[in-house]
């Protein structure tokens, strides 16, 4: 993923305390072609783990979530953070907290469209604690759905969040992984 | 778009007050196949009006908004709710009438990435009163950038959003138009 890897060194910018700012590709504006590129990517990595889903968070996660889906032949889900009148008054809920907002947020689903028949994929843009990514596997799990696999456009690697998720014994896969961060560096690996 | 026809017949639900449920393909679970052809179509129809970026509101917007940016080879921008921390202090920011939270919600662009030499297509998923895109209108013209068309995945056309958006003398397109929702019915023109 050259292309990823050029734009985070030259479009990123470090804001201190591990706030890594990609707006112009991938937070904010979007770039179609890179995330294309992205989705095929995580695709071909996950080809093999046979996922029926794929689930991420709004609002960031849907780009890169979405071109992955679309390359695997399967549905996206994007978790709600607000429930919209649309969903049904039983869902499934869960909080995690909100690494760029500074507050717990929930996030939500409607059992509608998870089943015990599921293997689910979990995409999200950042893998950095973690902690969104575990609140989307207890939600698949909650659904009695199984998680296959976690991919992230970008790992903050300090941040450790692949321990956090080891205990779901998946492959976890990053296009882009970040590995220093002190002093207004972007380092990548 | 016979496959988008096809699928609001037989996957949308009416839950009465114009609210049109279509969580199983484009606002909660999202066919990125589906999208792609949304996308692709868009892109043909407004191929001609020169534009250099898609503008849309998150969060149900951005699937197709992504969609039609890939096609056109343009960026997307998304317009957000809240303020992330990567946004900076000075930002566009107007309001609009939430239809499916029944309140007034926020709409913000950072100015780091539209500019007087923008000319924006704003791409939504549905086209109702026509209140949320005319405020990413204001966001587009207080950047100095021109509007050159409005698109939409399912149009309401008894909510006269394209009344509203006369004022902007631009294209409007749907890839879907609802013309009655009486009685728990969904009828398509």
């Amino acid at each position: 993923m050259k292309a990823l890897h050029d734009r985070i060194l030259i479009e990123g910018r470090n804001l201190g305390r591990g706030i890594l700012k990609v707006d112009s590709f991938l937070n904010h504006q979007v770039d179609g072609s890179l995330m294309d590129e992205c989705g095929r990517e995580l695709a071909r990595r996950f080809e093999s783990v046979g996922a029926t889903k794929i689930l991420t968070a709004e609002i960031s996660g849907i780009a890169p979530a979405l071109a992955t889906a679309f390359h695997l032949g399967v549905p996206l889900i994007y978790a709600r953070r607000t429930k919209p009148i649309t969903m049904p008054e039983q869902v499934y809920l869960t909080t995690a907290p909100s690494h760029t907002r500074g507050q717990m947020v929930e996030l939500m689903i409607s059992p509608e469209f998870l089943s015990s028949e599921d293997r689910v994929l979990i995409i999200d843009d950042f893998l950095a604690t973690g902690q969104t990514i575990l609140g989307l596997a207890r939600l698949a799990q909650a659904a009695g759905a199984r998680v296959v696999g976690v991919g992230a456009v970008i790992e903050k690697i300090f941040e450790e969040g692949r321990h956090s998720l080891a205990p779901l014994e998946v492959p976890v896969e990053a296009l882009a992984t970040v590995i220093d961060m002190d002093g207004g560096k972007i380092v990548l690996r």
